[in-house]
């Protein structure tokens, strides 16, 4: 992504033709981006060879979901619905893991009858149920433990997973306890077990902590894993400047780690891999300017973008066409939804805007269109993918006349 | 809503009932509350004779819509799709106002055709805008204009509408420099001065501070407005015990105000006709005892219902069956999205649940439905409406397929 001619292009691709074609908002994805990220995280863990699934609840798009497995990931699901988007992109059964706090009974079975790699159990309640499917298809179920390790992720209260106090996983005691009690079942086989203890971590230190939680449950209970799951969570630069995870610290515990105890790690990264690729693209519909905030309007609104509503999150806005002219006002970058929540990003000064411009809303791959909502009956974005210069859609604008 | 024999019946259908025929999770609508809060609002506001336009953002459900307008009421629209929703309803055109600050051409033409009562017009470029359309229709438009009177509406920060670093509406000097621009204008028609200064209200204080400012403006502009569009926010009672607005304040305020200045007045409610009169019924997948938490594992999450999660919102949540039994422990309410977040409620203590029992989540008629996403690849709830105590299937599941 960079400037020519004040041009802003994607992959060679400039965002007004992409407006031109396919019009706004629209999520516009850059497969090179998305490749470079999965070359760059297996080169980071490149010693430890893990098993790397991609957390589908970032991005479920089919055509992504099917790029990402001809890269050679495989998937983590959380629901029926991402385990059957999964298989549909051709992704490898024997490289999906299932996670999540309520699988259902059917979600069970469904998983079971797909041959999928894994499912990492998080209660007491789910094992019982996983135990009756196991009779039911009279077959023995590969399961991982997720442990909760207690461990804080140093990151926002709302993505942090790994907590005593968060619903997931199950706590040291009852890990022990459960191997003890499922070692030798004749229904399930505890191959994995599975950790995750939040979303955009930037510090390797709440990892290695992490690694020390799993080690004291190996040594426990004396058990050997086939697998670590050690999940994902690897935070990515949304521009504001921060210091990014050492990659090399936490891969180098892990390599420690792995000849220890002789397991085969599996990642379930999502917004390191997607995360950057990602741009909403957006029109000027109006620009309101008051006595102390220009409110640039655009077509796109929380509905399509939930993030900055729900996390106040930052996200960069960028223009499509460069302008040297600066104002120096405050902007307040809002969407046409009903609602005070309803805004993007406010800065101190911005360039020259003109009605109708294109702007476009970064790192936006992950968490963007998947947590996107019909509200006030406003039809999702279309999604694109540029690919070889050429600019393939991926997913139609939903029709107004489907959703009402 | 109410137990007979420990078991709860919503307009004497019970709960277990209605989840045997639809399954969970349901929104659920009892078309009695509906009727009863409009028949509330109308008489506590019988003396003024106001247009009632029910606010389609809080719920866009066509059957909802159709009760609403067979009740009297017509529609305040922001969007295309909300007015396609609105007319789809049967509502009256004449009953139909737009608002909204991010209008679009397209948007306008077409409430222009349908030929609906007023465009609420937020800003100079968007009244551009309406008058090209009237150019190009060769017609005159009746337009409101939407006054930022810079009132506190003492609601949450997220839901402020009135304060001048708020997206929406006019200032005063704006408001008064349009009518003198447009009062004799071919193109459009000056009808209504309208106001909104938030949402979930609950003292009479700041509406009667937002009735002096539209006065202040009448007299500055001594300009005779058809209509007075006092928007909405009335706050509900969401179960802790807070005071409410008082109507009769406000009516006897507004009263006093078109004695005075002989104007039509419009209501824009969403939330007090529609909140109380819906439920979202779940069932427990799994009970998660943990040391310090029980966490009880919901079938509906995030997805489904919004409001916790993005404003923190409470909303109660009471069990299908009654049970004497008391555990005096923390439970946590959550769904069985891969996120902290997707929590509902903590208390402090709770009666006996069993997994696979069913509860209700409280109040969430407005801004429940609408605001549902396809998170974690989950289709969204079903809909039913009770009335006469039959069970209406008003909107279907989506089924999976059509979402992946």
């Amino acid at each position: 992504m960079h400037y020519i001619n004040k041009k802003l292009l994607i992959n060679k691709v400039s965002v007004n033709k992409i407006v031109k074609q396919i019009g706004t908002p629209s999520y516009v994805y850059s497969y090179n981006l998305l490749r470079e990220n999965i070359l760059k995280f297996k080169k980071n863990f490149k010693k430890i060879n893990p098993l790397i699934c991609f957390a589908v609840k970032a991005n479920n798009n089919i055509k992504i979901l099917n790029e990402i497995s001809r890269l050679g990931l495989g998937a983590d699901v959380v629901s029926m619905g991402e385990l059957m988007a999964a298989l549909k992109a051709k992704i490898d059964p024997k490289k999906i893991v299932f996670s999540g706090v309520g699988k259902t009974y059917e979600e069970i079975m469904f998983a079971v009858k797909k041959k999928i790699l894994l499912i990492n159990a998080e209660s007491k309640s789910e094992i019982e149920v996983i135990l009756k499917v196991a009779k039911k298809f009279n077959t023995r179920i590969n399961i991982g433990l997720r442990l909760n390790p207690n461990v804080d992720a140093l990151t926002i209260k709302e993505i942090t997973t790994g907590k005593q106090i968060n619903k997931f996983g199950l706590s040291d005691n009852e890990v022990i306890e459960f191997i003890k009690l499922y070692k030798n079942s004749k229904l399930v086989s505890i191959k994995c077990l599975s950790v995750h203890i939040g979303s955009q971590i930037t510090s390797h230190i709440p990892y290695l902590k992490m690694l020390n939680a799993i080690q004291k449950i190996i040594n426990k209970s004396n058990y050997s894993f086939e697998y670590i799951d050690l999940g994902g969570g690897m935070g990515i630069n949304y521009g504001k400047n921060i210091k990014l995870l050492n990659y090399k610290k936490y891969a180098d515990q892990i390599l420690k780690f792995i000849t220890k105890n002789n397991a085969k790690i599996i990642f379930e990264p999502g917004r390191s891999i997607v995360g950057n690729a990602g741009f909403l693209v957006s029109k000027i519909i109006y620009i309101k300017k008051t006595k102390k905030v220009n409110f640039i309007i655009l077509d796109a609104g929380m509905n399509d973008l939930m993030r900055p509503a729900l996390y106040k999150a930052y996200h960069r806005i960028i223009p499509a066409v460069k302008s040297r002219i600066k104002i120096f006002k405050r902007h307040d970058f809002v969407g046409p939804v009903c609602e005070t929540t309803d805004k993007f990003l406010s800065v101190k000064s911005y360039q020259k805007l003109n009605e109708g411009d294109n702007v476009i809303i970064c790192d936006v791959g992950a968490y963007g269109k998947v947590l996107s909502s019909n509200y006030n009956l406003r039809s999702k974005a279309s999604e694109i993918l540029i690919k070889n210069s050429k600019i393939l859609r991926i997913k139609k604008k939903e029709n107004l006349k489907t959703i009402i």
